[in-house]
C-alpha cells in the first residue's frame, strides 16, 4: 500500500514528506488510516540518533508510537478488530509470542526482542519499520489495541507511550487507596503519572524545581507540591513516600530524592535512559530503598490502561498541531515548552494527487 | 557490674584493655558472660571513625556485635531467657518496640532509631553503648536471641551480622528452589551468602574477579563461578540471575553486574555504605531492573536464621583468635587475609585481679 510520512534523512536533518509502501495484509494483520499521532521525546532522540549506543536511527526514520487510527481493511484470519474499529498502537509492532516473557504478557521483555514501531526490524521481511507520524499503518492484530467508547480519540494518543509508561510501573508497584506516590518532573509523562496515581486512589505529589507550577499540578489531581529546593520541606518528608516516579528526561542526580521514601520505598526512573549522576548507597542500605527502572507495559496492561482511562475520564493534556508544524514542536518539546503533550492530526496531511 | 573490654581512644590508636561498668539489671534485663565475639569489617569503620557521616564514633569505643554468650542473671520482669541459656546479641540491643516497624518485626527500621550494641544510646540513660569485645553485657530480653541446641558456639558469633545481612536479603526477596542468585565477593558476608542462598535451595553462582576461588567457592556450596574480568563468560550470562549479593566492601561500579539480572531482577548492596561509582539506568528502564540495598534484618527474622542454620547445620567459617591479637586481626581483614571471619575467643580475656 502506497502511503505518505513524514521522516527524517539523518541525525541533524529536519522532518520532511516522505513517500513510502506500506507492506500488503499478511492474514493476521489489520490495516489501519492513522487519525492522530502522539509527539514524544524519544521520537526527537531517535529522529537525531541520540540512542546509537542501543541501536543506530536507520534513515529515513518516521517517527512516532502514540498512533490511534481507525481500521480500514483486515487479513484472512483477524478475529480480534474489524473495519471501522478505533484502534492504537504503541511502541511495539510484534515479538515472538511464545517465550516466557510473552507468555507472561510482557511483550516488552521478549526473549527475542520486541518489534520497536519504528527504526525496528519487520519479523518477517527485516525491513526497517516506520511510525505513526504517516497517514497508514498495516500492523499484527495483536499489536493493535481498542480503543474503548467515548475515549476522545485525539487526546488518547499520548496513552499509548506516556500513558503506559507511567501505568505500568504504577501497577508493578502495587499502587492503590493509601499509597504515597510522589512524581518527580511535570512534563509529558510526569503529567500523566499524576492523573494516573490520582486516578488509581494515591495520595499524589509533585516534586518540583519551584512553586510556580503548584496550581498547575494540583488541578492535575495532586494533593500537593514540594519544592525540590526548599531543603527545610525536604527534610520534613523523609521517608514520607512508597513509590517516587522520576519522569527527568535527562541525567540528574537522585540522591535528593532517596531519602524521601519509606523503608521498601522505591523510585522508578521512566524518563531517562543513559548515565546517572554518582549516587551513595547509603540510603539504600539504611532503609532498604530501591532505585529502579521501568519502560512500557505489555500488551494485556496497555488495554487495561485504555480500558481504565475511559472508565475514570482521564486523558493527557494535549496541544493538537498539523503536521507541518512537528520541527517546531521538536523545538518546543526541546525547550519544554508545551502543555503537555503535542499529538499530530493526521487530517492535516494529504496524500499526494 | 564491672567488666573489661578492649576499647580505641582514637581513630588512629589500638584497642587495648578498658575498665568499664555495665549497667545493673533492669526488670527486662538479662546479663550475660560473653564467650565469643565476630570481628565485623565494621567494628573496624566505627574504630577509626569512618563513618562519621552517620554519626561520629564517640571514643572510648568498644566494638563487637556478633557476641555469643551465656545468661548469668535475668531482671525480675524477664520471660524469655533463663541462667544459663546460651544466647545471642547483634547489631542493635534496643529500639521503641511500638512503632509500625517495630511491630512489624522491623526493629532496625524503629521509627525512633535502633539502639546500636554498640557507639549507640542507651534509650534510658543516654550513655554510650559498648559492644561484644569485652566479658560481660547487660541487654534488654527482646534482644537476646536464643542460641539453638547444637550449634556450635565459637563458629556460631557471626551469624549475628554476616549471617542475617546475607540471610534477610535472600529472605526478602524470597529466595528458595529455583531461585538463580550470585554473590559478588567471598568475604566474610559472601562466603555466607552463598551457604545461605545454597541452604535456601537456590542455584548458586560467585562472581570473582579471578578463578582462583573456584575451587573454594564450590566448597562453600557455589554451583559455579563466574570469573567478572572474563567478558565472553560474563556476556553469556546475560539474564541469568533473580538476585545478585554484593558483598563488595569498597566503592565499586555496580554497571558491570546489571545485565546479570532477569527481568525484575535486583542487586542488593550489602557489603558498602557510601559513595558508588556512576552508573546508567539503561540497563533498570530496559528490563526493569533494580538496585536496593539491605541492612541487618529484624530480631524475629534473626530467630529464625539462626534456627535454620542450626537445622541446616550451617555455620561460617572461622579463625579463632584471643582478644589481644584483634590489632592484628583489624590488618589482616584490611588486606582480605582471613578465611572468612575472626571470632575473638572471650575465655583469652581476664578480668583484673
Amino acid at each position: 500500500m502506497q502511503t505518505i510520512g513524514y521522516a527524517a534523512d539523518g541525525a541533524s536533518a529536519p522532518l520532511k514528506p516522505y513517500s513510502f509502501q506500506r507492506r500488503g495484509l499478511r492474514p493476521d494483520d489489520v490495516a489501519m488510516e492513522i487519525l492522530y499521532s502522539g509527539v514524544c521525546h524519544s521520537d526527537l532522540h531517535q529522529a537525531r540518533n541520540d540512542w546509537s549506543e542501543w541501536g543506530p536511527t536507520r534513515y529515513p526514520v518516521v517517527p512516532g508510537h502514540e498512533i490511534i487510527g481507525r481500521v480500514t481493511a483486515v487479513g484472512s484470519a483477524v478475529t480480534r478488530h474489524r473495519v471501522g474499529d478505533a484502534v492504537a498502537v504503541g511502541c511495539m509492532v510484534d515479538s515472538c509470542l511464545a517465550c516466557d516473557q510473552c507468555r507472561a504478557g510482557e511483550e516488552q521483555f521478549c526473549r527475542e526482542g520486541m518489534t520497536a514501531t519504528y527504526n525496528g526490524r519487520d519479523r518477517v521481511t527485516g525491513d526497517t519499520t516506520y511510525g505513526g507520524y504517516s497517514k497508514h499503518l498495516v500492523v499484527r492484530q495483536e499489536f493493535a489495541l481498542s480503543v474503548p467508547e467515548g475515549l476522545d480519540l485525539a487526546r488518547a494518543a499520548p496513552l499509548l507511550c506516556a500513558g503506559i509508561t507511567t501505568y505500568s510501573p504504577l501497577r508493578t508497584w502495587g499502587v492503590g487507596p493509601g499509597s504515597r506516590v510522589a512524581v518527580v518532573g511535570l512534563g509529558g509523562l510526569g503529567h500523566m503519572a499524576v492523573k494516573l496515581a490520582a486516578g488509581l486512589g494515591a495520595q499524589v505529589t509533585v516534586i518540583s524545581r519551584s512553586a510556580r507550577n503548584a496550581a498547575e499540578a494540583k488541578a492535575l489531581g495532586a494533593d500537593s507540591v514540594l519544592v525540590s529546593g526548599d531543603s527545610a520541606a525536604m527534610a520534613t518528608q523523609a521517608s514520607a513516600f512508597d513509590l517516587i516516579i522520576d519522569t527527568i528526561p535527562v541525567q540528574h542526580d537522585v540522591t535528593p530524592y532517596m531519602h524521601l521514601l519509606d523503608v521498601d520505598g522505591t523510585l522508578v526512573l521512566v524518563g531517562q535512559i543513559g548515565a546517572l549522576d554518582p549516587t551513595t548507597s547509603a540510603p539504600m542500605v539504611f532503609g532498604r530503598r530501591r532505585i529502579a527502572g521501568s519502560p512500557i507495559g505489555g500488551i494485556a496492561q496497555t488495554q487495561e490502561m485504555l480500558d481504565f482511562c475511559a472508565r475514570k475520564n482521564i486523558l493527557p493534556e494535549c496541544e493538537v498541531i498539523r503536521m507541518d508544524q512537528i520541527n517546531e514542536a521538536f523545538e518546543r518539546m526541546q525547550r519544554s515548552d508545551v502543555r503537555y503533550r503535542f499529538v499530530i492530526d493526521m487530517a492535516s496531511l494529504s496524500m499526494p494527487a
